[in-house]
């Protein structure tokens, strides 16, 4: 196959660095959420950590090389918390550039771990310009979600141990922003475990990734409109786009009808609390059952930080 | 010390036969519970796997091992869902008796799971009465909550993966109901880290192994009234207290609020969804703080089996 940045051999070296407490997460077939589903269902879970999402896999390959004794990223909030988690924990100084427009609770927990917050009064693509324009003034290291293979290096530590796990999986189902999880996750899916299906989903309301993924070069969109706010991104990278080209085999959207709805199927059934774009894999499957009628699915369930009032209206509708 | 009926190289050989799907559960300091409770928490996690409690921990010990071809139990609902998935994956013929007020989804998940399940008019103590006579009347074995070491010996694994974690904690608080958690994880504690307080929670509501506990003998109550319905036991198996009565440093009594309040903690701050069982350690920590300010303490989140309307009727009062 065509090449993508990633590499098997740093991926497991990613994996020698990052704490045990973000690794060998749970994986287990989830027969509650099946009768609604239509299919066989497992999930991989990442919201059972000190952050509550996949993304300290990549802070934590990031923060345990020698490099800039500060960096500073941009983040809807998860990238942020991790990279508060792992500088706070390797004496590295942390800037977190956020929209203030982003949920409550990630941005509680970013100021909580010690890292600086500075909120920017627009929405992600924003945050991202003013991170780079504090790494040139500071001279620190701008750490770029899924551009920085580290980050992709991370995420990737999940397909390994989604093939190690030995039944092989006929789709796994990946949430879509950036494009880290969906590159990394799929370059090991691909060298590893090649029958399996590398399906992205992502929001109507934030298609920029997967109308590029469809005409094969970068489209930028307007305004983005959903609660999937973890990937909720206009401007898709280019070097992660020729990425994701090499990896995936679909990249589809979903409704926020459907994405609700996942919400909900996972705290009801499940008995999980996720947010939005943890449940992006759910709604693909609610919105195209038949695709997936007999097969056994993946989906990764990627993060959980949520307002706790915000899932109470998701999920017991007034 | 004085011994117990549990012996390490029995735990070591259980945590060998149990499949791996419930072993090596998420353990990880949640910062985001600290404020409210005032110490150090760590979460030990047992609800991220197929029957969403740490039940099936003894249920594979029990079904690995030759012997009858058909089983009975009584079960809250947690027992028995993990014995008919131990079942079922080893050809072993289950039968569960439970309480016709046992929470729905407990019960449904016994169905689901191909069970045969036997509703009784009345408590838990009347449900094991009936177990033991359809095990007498068919010839099958009866699998006694807590008395058979199996059940112990498998949450006793939850132990060996606590000391093994490294960093000792100043106090374990896990829930109390029958014994076999409390005795099995105590058990480990008390030879592997024994500076390590083992502290067992009960709800006042369903006191009588509590009270048996502080009075050396057994004591047998009146009809429970909890909501932790995963613990509401009136009669103490003495072989089991006399061994609660060598591992136990303490066992303590928690009101309804609290361990509803402790429900609602772990929904907003740690994003879980628990039964309400798995909230005694946080409700215990509500009720005492200054036991425990500053000290660094691990609670058994033990199960999360819950009707998702009475998790919303605590978590979002009217």
């Amino acid at each position: 196959m065509p090449g993508t940045r990633l590499d098997l051999a740093r991926i497991q070296a990613a994996r020698r660095v990052i704490d045990p407490v973000f690794l060998e997460t749970p994986l287990y077939r989830c027969e509650a959420l099946e009768p609604a589903l239509g299919c066989a269902v497992s999930i991989k879970l990442e919201t059972a950590n000190p952050v509550r999402s996949f993304k300290a896999r990549g802070t934590e390959v990031i923060a345990s090389r020698p490099g800039s004794p500060a960096v500073v990223c941009a983040s809807a909030g998860n990238l942020g918390q991790a990279l508060a988690w792992s500088g706070r924990r390797r004496g590295l100084g942390v800037t977190v550039v956020a929209s203030r427009y982003a949920t409550t609770a990630k941005l509680e927990r970013i100021r909580a771990l010690g890292a600086r917050l500075e909120l920017v009064d627009g929405d992600h693509e924003l945050a991202r310009e003013r991170a780079a324009a504090i790494a040139r003034r500071d001279g620190i290291r701008l750490v770029e979600d899924s551009l920085d293979l580290e980050t992709c290096e991370g995420a990737a530590t999940i397909g390994l141990e989604l093939v190690d796990a030995g039944p092989s999986f006929d789709a796994v189902l990946i949430a879509l922003g950036g494009g880290a999880l969906a590159t990394g996750v799929g370059h090991v899916l691909r060298a590893r475990a090649p029958s399996t299906e590398v399906i992205c989903v992502q929001p109507q309301g934030a298609p920029a990734m997967t109308r590029s993924w469809h005409e094969r070069r970068v489209v930028t969109t307007g305004p983005t409109n959903t609660i999937a706010d973890g990937v909720a991104g206009r401007c898709p990278i280019p070097e992660v786009l020729d990425d994701l080209l090499v990896v995936a085999d679909d990249a589809v959207l979903v409704g926020e009808a459907s994405i609700i709805a996942g919400v909900r199927l996972l705290f009801d059934h499940a008995g999980l609390v996720v947010e939005p774009s943890a449940a992006l894999g759910v709604a693909a499957i609610l919105e195209d059952p038949r695709r997936f009628a007999g097969r056994h699915v993946v989906t990764i369930v990627c993060g959980g930080n949520v307002d706790p009032a915000a899932h109470r209206g998701w999920t017991h509708p007034a």
